[in-house]
């Protein structure tokens, strides 16, 4: 991981900043971004010299392929500011080997890992003032991926553009959800692309989730989908359940993103003594240990939310209420994570990276 | 279907045609547009007034949704042109009832009747020196829908763009393929949304049918995601096994498109008291008849090639050669198929739309 600035990026800076304009007490989640983004584009067999433009408008053919073919990937990083000002990321090279590990099951040419860092480093050092300190709050970065060549045949492109753009996020409270355990609709399948943070992962899943929301219910946790016995993954978190003290999760597939969260969450688990069972979990065993008491609680991990408890979930028609724990492993391991991430406590993991 | 102008559309015309610059017997399939194409966008829980303008570049914010989510849905259709110069459509009924299908499954809005058929009408017209008569040319048309909301929030977007852009087509002989039976790779999901027409569908064939074309195949014939027992489609084209003298294809189902060619195969075929078996079909029972000597033909079956004849396949690490068919079904089929969409048969089943 390079932390330099070399000259390899052209900068063009905007003359007057936008940031007053902007009311950093009510967000809306990624629908404000900051005054420049990174941009690089591929052409003739090679990434171009990266860029960082004022933000603004992208002007594509209709027939480019990604309106077409969905190839697109994307990632989803978050910018911390601690109390001296320093602004630090959290393992950005596993967003960085993620993003590639995407491209390259959508058929996209791989990105330099010298292009993603230096974009990074020189764009969050221009975006200082838009990552404000308090915990909770930061600056989340979308860098993504997509095929920008003008042509309907329905084949790889051979032009891309990688941007990364970047939109404050505040920390709110959207309460504890309630989630649909799915028996008909699935989000992907073997031999797939699932574990791809891939534009075609997310489409599919807003019909089935709108219909969730008609019984009550925020969200969708994934099963398999040969026979929906197994559970997978929430929409945009891997997922967490707690039997009685034992922490369960289900394994990375070709259908499960590896999340960064989950992986973060194992590992301190495992730290602190806590057991840890990655192995296939049936929705059975869970509806089970609902019944008997034993299933303490349920989670969902990953950077947006960092770790979003569930109260109650649905399945076959039934609806299983969680008891409210004291001292949850959510909010422990929520604060723990977010200690780090904020630079409040040590980083044994060296999984801080400083602008 | 309605096959009336009236005042509904807005219409902004070329001053100049570029159709002079264009070598009408040098086309890449997909990659020269005419000089108009077709907008409405949604907007305020409402689709507005569709116009009909200038070919040209779309902008739009590097935040909308169709980059991040791949929210975005598609059709394709020819536009055929007879002796006397007229401009023929072949079901377009079909596609816009599966455009709607596939929206509906991507939480994005029905696009309305009226506005589908008289911006087609319209703009056919306006095109007209763009469809070249001669079986086998044609103008191919594609409608789509792209989530134009500016947000990386990951839910269905407020905002939409309906298009249509139409590229003149020329007839060509790309050879018998040699198509590889997946084993590992899958198209889609139960549960998930292969039966739409959704961009989310194809981004995820582009690497495995590359690493097909590694060992000599064009296209792959993707099998059921559970066991890959069963043959399902190719990536843009139903498929079809003559055993004997009875045709074979898949069942439609929530993993497989529901092509308006395959359709009118069954239709056509039936008509002429040739069997037709619409069963799930073994990837086991294809190897049999290959090595017993009854698989006489496989063919693909879409709106692009039309019928496109497979000459081999590879399963499993053998490769499988087809003795070439005097009188095939293939070359029977795109004849009467033909015959109907350039109005040189009866058109028996209705099937012909005159612009
Ligand atoms: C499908 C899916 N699963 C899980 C996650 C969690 O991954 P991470 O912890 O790396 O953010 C995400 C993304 O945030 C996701 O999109
Ligand atoms: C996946 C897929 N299957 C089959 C087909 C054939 O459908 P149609 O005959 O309607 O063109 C297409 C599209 O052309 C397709 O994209």
């Amino acid at each position: 991981m390079k932390n330099t600035i070399s000259g390899l990026l052209e900068i063009n800076k905007v003359s007057t900043s936008k940031i007053d304009q902007v009311d950093f007490d009510n967000l809306n989640f990624g629908s404000v971004f900051t005054d420049h983004m990174f941009v690089c584009d591929y052409k003739n067999g090679a990434w171009q010299t990266p860029k960082i433009v004022p933000y603004g408008p992208l002007t594509l053919d209709p027939s480019a392929r990604v309106f077409h073919y969905g190839q697109a990937v994307f990632e989803g990083m978050k910018a911390y500011k601690d109390d001296h000002g320093d602004t630090y990321l959290f393992r950005p090279d596993e967003n960085f080997k993620r993003i590639n590990k995407s491209s390259e099951r959508l058929a996209i040419p791989e990105f330099p890992e010298d292009y993603f860092f230096e974009g990074l480093n020189t764009l969050l050092k221009l975006e200082d003032a838009w990552i404000k300190p308090g915990v909770g709050n930061s600056l989340y970065i979308r860098p993504f991926v997509i095929a920008t060549q003008a042509s309907v045949s329905a084949s790889e492109a051979n032009e891309y553009k990688f941007m990364i753009i970047c939109s404050p996020a505040q920390s709110y409270y959207s309460g504890d959800v309630s989630v649909l355990v799915a028996e008909k609709f699935s989000r992907s399948a073997s031999g797939g692309f699932g574990y791809a943070k891939a534009a075609g992962n997310y489409a599919g899943q807003f019909y089935p989730t709108k219909l969730a929301k008609d019984q009550g219910y925020q969200q969708i946790i994934w099963t398999d989908s040969n026979a929906h016995e197994y559970v997978e993954e929430a929409g945009t978190m891997n997922v967490f359940f707690r039997i009685n003290d034992t922490l369960l999760t289900a394994p990375i597939s070709d259908r499960i993103l590896d999340g960064v969260t989950r992986k973060s969450l194992i590992a301190l688990a495992e730290k602190q003594g806590i057991k840890v069972e990655v192995r296939p979990i049936k929705v059975s065993e869970i509806v089970e240990a609902v019944k008997n008491g034993s299933l303490k609680e349920i989670f969902g991990a990953g950077t947006a939310a960092v770790v979003s408890p569930v109260k109650a979930f649905g399945y076959k028609g039934e609806h299983y209420e969680l008891e409210k724990q004291d001292n949850s492993y959510a909010s422990h391991f929520k604060s723990a994570l977010m200690d780090i991430q904020y630079n409040k406590a040590e980083d044994s993991f060296g999984w801080r990276y400083k602008i």
